[in-house]
């Protein structure tokens, strides 16, 4: 059975508001309950958890430990992943030291730029190499995770490389829709498209309020 | 009829494959040939179109300049927005300088932070006030964006201020599910988020090759 992406994005969610009940020392939860902690509907978590066997009973609600340890291995959440940044700009500097990242087993091990003053230079802890050398460097040592904030017309070049060093998962901050192999997976993070997809709301209430 | 909320995050993209066929002359684009673009299928771009009347001449394709036209007017995307920004970090600074958002009618015009180094200080040509004036601030010069890059534990009191000053709109950085009134439409920009929601396909690789 094909679990639509949409469900796969909403997991991480579900893994995260589990955690926290699960610090809470709470080991019962009920759809409702979830559904409140994430503005979801309940019938929308029991649909979406349906895809992957039988975790809650009837009427007694999810075991939380046992949903947050499936959920964690459906989502390889238990496990180290290695990501190499591209593209050390102002943006590439806030991703650099984001502090959100290591505790979820998320850890840069590379980072590159084409500029010639930072080529070289250490950045938290790590030291910038040139995105020339990139194929050269990832192909001895692999990463999981691409992560691209380049300048958008440098981005699909950068892309392609990551891409033919093995990455086939590419976090990508250029405001472009990269093209790849269909067993790439490509999440978008771009600020402009989610305003973009808000201002319709804002323009439908300006409306309905003439 | 209720349009889909993922028919709406979709249409930025249109727009935006539009923009750019408009700027090459083009006058007519096939929903194949915008597919291609954005790596959906036709299907699914005569589906989302179809919520908003004929666009297209079976056989014929799309208007480019129309749709575009079209689109630009549903989102709302030939007017300015205004927005606040909560949080100048790190990441704060790099969504303060980044250059995306001006040239698609989005503007920062308000700043805000809670410490006393940065409280007066200008960045990017913005004055940064102290988050405490916040709501004195909006309520007398309102805005339509509030924009959140504060810490987790600091974001859902400052989504709050942001609801009372009648923000309709907020793009939050901070990794919380945020609680607000209906009308609030939240976008959360979480890479750890969208890096989760990868590691599953990695994962079933991976095991597929086993």
């Amino acid at each position: 059975m094909a679990i639509p992406p949409v469900v796969i994005e909403r997991l991480p969610l579900y893994a995260r508001a589990l955690a926290i009940l699960d610090e809470q020392g709470r080991q019962v939860v009920s759809s409702q309950e979830l559904g409140e902690m994430l503005s979801f509907s309940a019938a929308q978590i029991r649909k979406d958890l349906s895809y992957f066997g039988r975790f809650g009973k009837q009427g007694r609600g999810y075991n939380v430990q046992k949903l947050l340890d499936e959920l964690r291995r459906i989502l390889g959440l238990n496990r180290q992943w290695r990501m190499a940044l591209v593209g050390i700009g102002r943006l590439g500097r806030a991703i650099l030291g984001y502090e959100g990242f290591s505790p979820q087993g998320f850890r840069i091990v590379e980072a590159f730029d084409s500029s010639r003053q930072l080529i070289g230079q250490k950045v938290d802890g790590i030291v910038i190499r040139d995105t020339g050398e990139l194929e050269g460097v990832l192909s001895k040592n692999p990463v999981d995770v691409g992560i691209v904030a380049v300048p958008a017309h440098e981005a699909q070049g950068v892309i392609d490389s990551l891409v033919r060093c093995g990455v086939r998962a590419i976090l990508n901050y250029a405001p472009i829709a990269a093209r790849t192999p269909r067993d790439v997976t490509v999440r978008r993070i771009d600020p402009v498209l989610a305003l973009q997809g808000m201002t319709f709301y804002l323009k439908a209430d300006a409306a309905s309020a003439k």
